[in-house]
């Protein structure tokens, strides 16, 4: 009796994006090979000629298929510009190699504007999706929340905010594998009159669709996971976001003024670093396995540009399981219907 | 020759509205006079009785005045509604007795929306403010940054931006004593292209203004103090303050995992717990002596409910600071004539 073989994902990866490509990126390959194996058929993306010279010196495996571009999107290139100027650096051309259906996914540790950029030109939306956006998974006391909008669209219409809250809902069914994810909106208080006109009107939107709204959360529950998707625009997700990675260097700054006024204290908190190190893990980017764009006609994954080769690895363990969960399926039998809101 | 004596800065205290009243308050009034003699001239305002009965149990001195008022708003009173049903809480008779002149400064640590509506509708907005705000302090690597609007004004038009920019502005010269102190619009982005509308119609403004505008600042800014004043929305504020408010919770409970899972870890945290307490001391709100509410004519604090009495005590030293600082009519004059900004 023959077995059921599941066939291999094809995941493509931008080698030349992250801060320290192609090297993580490389490494990062090889490991994903390691674990996944023949459940992954990935494809590098870059420089040829210098990614054969760094897959010798890893020693990657001979399955690691290498696709040519020739040009390099930099952190500094302007997202959409860069898109049109550069039309054979590794992002544009993975992202069309996506689009013209030869991999199932594509996952880049570069410029996050010009990924997405490059995400809703190359790849479209899903139908029933105003605007594609990009959630960002935070570290909370129980498990992860995916805050989203996490800084794509800074002016946002309640429409936008109820298709987040819808997309993110998905995401966290088939993708985390939570079957009832909880979804709130942001706001500045948990009662239904508190907020913006924008986020009132969120409100009925969300109460009112397929998903299970338990309400408003306030800045105080998103590191207590009181929902697993917390929904709001992009002005305030970057915000958010920025500040939330700033507070490990500023405790550092704390720790150290402390330890600069005591002896004693400089003494203990030596002795406590790895023990503060292991704590403080769970804050760590690379282990989330970066974020999806969300509503675009294709598996696109995005990763912080300091990416380590772990970080990478996760990544494109990440696109497998997007790959398989059938998301924009999902996402536009949701939205196939505008929300009806009973009137009040 | 007649030494020169400043007249005393008298200050009315509602003694009935933090968490821990009226024993925090009449504790943190008898430090107050302590720490400011002859200077401070302190009236508490509230239930005699209770009050007389808590001064005889601290030892109060007899310079301490009381004035009745029978009734106390609580956290849960909606707030412009208890302003009008509890015409004789200690809020509403506090606020009355400095709108009239008897004293230079009003000082609570009750409910925040209640304070901020009786100092606007009680004392009324000064010249050229079109909305009261309260500000925040954050505590940061070097400093303090003073967070304004930090979750009065949710819906925010640009002007309202530019007027929260320059009283932080003259609030950080003139009471904490920093000669040009940097104001800084929280954005996206540091590029001026950035951010929503009104973000970047509050730019102009800012930038045209009376103040040392350094630009835009992120989120990760913040807690860095790349300015001393940080401009946004009572709807940013508010969740950023939230947010951060509950870092140190999300940290102990990080450690905490992190000490179940090791007893070498556990051992070196417990060690360590001292110094880390003394370090994470500056992120306590007592410290900073509560925050004034801008715009309005008068001079009115307003404390964490959960002050402590030493939070207490520097909210009044605060509230002398801001009386003799001349604050109201510095925001008089930089707003009496409307900002010009170049045609473009």
């Amino acid at each position: 009796m023959p077995m059921s073989i599941s066939r291999p994902v094809r995941v493509a990866l931008d080698a030349m994006g992250g801060d320290y490509a192609p090297a993580h990126e490389v490494e990062g390959a090889v490991l994903a090979i390691r674990d996944a194996g023949p459940l992954l058929d990935l494809t590098l993306v870059g420089d040829e000629p210098k990614l054969r010279q760094e897959m010798g010196r890893v020693g990657a495996p001979d399955t690691l298929k290498v696709v040519q571009a020739s040009q390099v999107i930099t952190m500094e290139d302007p997202p959409t510009a860069a898109l049109k100027l550069k039309r054979d650096s590794s992002l544009a051309v993975g992202m069309r190699y996506h689009q013209e259906g030869r991999v199932d996914a594509f996952v880049s540790a570069g410029n996050t504007g010009a990924v997405l950029s490059a995400s809703t030109l190359i790849l479209g939306r899903v139908k029933g999706v105003s605007r594609p956006t990009i959630g960002t998974f935070i570290p909370a006391e129980r498990g992860v929340c995916l805050l989203v909008d996490a800084g794509t669209n800074v002016d946002c219409r309640a429409q936008q905010l109820y298709e987040f809250g819808v997309m993110g809902s998905i995401y966290f069914q088939k993708v985390m594998g939570t079957p009832r994810p909880t979804v709130a909106l942001l706001n500045v208080g948990e009662e239904r009159y508190k907020g913006t006109d924008v986020v009132l009107e969120a409100y009925k939107l969300l109460e009112s669709g397929p998903v299970n709204f338990i309400g408003n959360v306030e800045g105080r529950d998103i590191l207590k996971a009181k929902a697993d998707v917390v929904v709001c625009d992009g002005f305030v997700g970057n915000i958010v976001l920025k500040f939330g990675e700033s507070v490990p260097s500023f405790l550092r700054s704390l720790l150290r003024s402390a330890a600069d006024k005591s002896t004693v204290d400089k003494l203990s908190l030596g002795l406590a670093r790895g023990a503060m190190r292991r704590a403080l893990r769970v804050l760590d980017p690379n282990e989330h396995g970066g974020v999806p764009v969300l509503g675009v006609n294709g598996v696109s994954i995005i990763g912080h540009g300091s990416s380590t080769a772990v970080g990478i690895k996760n990544m494109i363990l990440r696109a497998m399981e997007v790959a398989n969960s059938g998301l924009n399926s999902h996402i536009a039998s949701a939205l196939s219907t505008p929300v009806h809101v009973p009137a009040s």
